[in-house]
């Protein structure tokens, strides 16, 4: 892939970075992430089924889905979103259910780059240092990563 | 007042703390954080009037108020309530609309003392450091304390 899913964690700070180009214009990329059937077949890691209970992109609306592993596993999430804006911007909380009460709030910047290409850029925080570590070292990386190239699949 | 508001604002990090008690039971204390007649009469500085748009303290929930200056300037706040645990915690976005984005993600733990009063503990992230601190800067303490002692007030 030449689009690199970029991710900064700053030592000793609650919060992680990331910036991620996409062959695919900002319309099309924000729809992926409001419209909930699309949303199923690229979040998450490869090999993992996606079921949603509610997901309702717009300002003051909530979410609630489950990741099910190969293995049998299931992971599930839940938040709100704050703020939804258009082809453009979005706030929202973020919560796995196996480590409840950890709850991350996740800017998302959807940006137009002409020649119908775009860039998404985020900034999670979670709760505390500690927090924001145990995200990264649960594999958090490759699991973005991995959705992102089904997403850029998905957009093409 | 005996029961003094504590405001702790760590150097460098994008949160502050805060703890108070209260002679009320913790009932009274989560009631008046979910009752949106009994919200309106204790939020916010002295000598203010605040109108509520809407305001469903529940999981999933989101609201919106008005505070009323006596001068006539007007401050409206909203956000969604991430999670809300009867007489025990409560997860919120918080945003002040004058700075547009900026949203803070709270946590309240409600606490019983025993003997009919209760404690009050809250850490607010803003989304940097910067906004933590233009967030103090703004009169946040003064607002607080004084709220607190209205609510008080209306627990007793």
């Amino acid at each position: 892939m030449t689009n690199a899913l970029v991710i900064t964690a700053p030592e000793g700070m609650p919060w992680i970075e990331f910036t991620r180009e996409f062959d695919a214009p900002v319309g099309a990329l924000f729809n992926a992430h409001r419209d909930p059937d699309l949303v199923r077949r690229w979040l998450g890691p490869n090999g993992y089924e996606m079921t949603i209970d509610h997901y309702d992109f717009v300002s003051g609306g909530c979410y609630r889905y489950v990741h099910h592993a190969p293995d049998g596993g299931e992971y599930a999430f839940r938040g709100t979103f704050h703020t939804v804006r258009e082809d453009e911007f979005a706030i929202q909380t973020f919560e796995f259910e196996g480590a409840p009460d950890q709850v991350a709030i996740e800017y998302l910047w959807f940006e137009d780059l002409g020649s119908g290409r775009s860039r998404l850029r985020g900034k999670s925080i979670g709760p505390s240092v500690e927090s924001r570590d145990a995200m990264i070292a649960s594999g958090m990386e490759k699991g973005m990563r991995e959705g992102y190239e089904r997403l850029e699949a998905l957009c093409a």
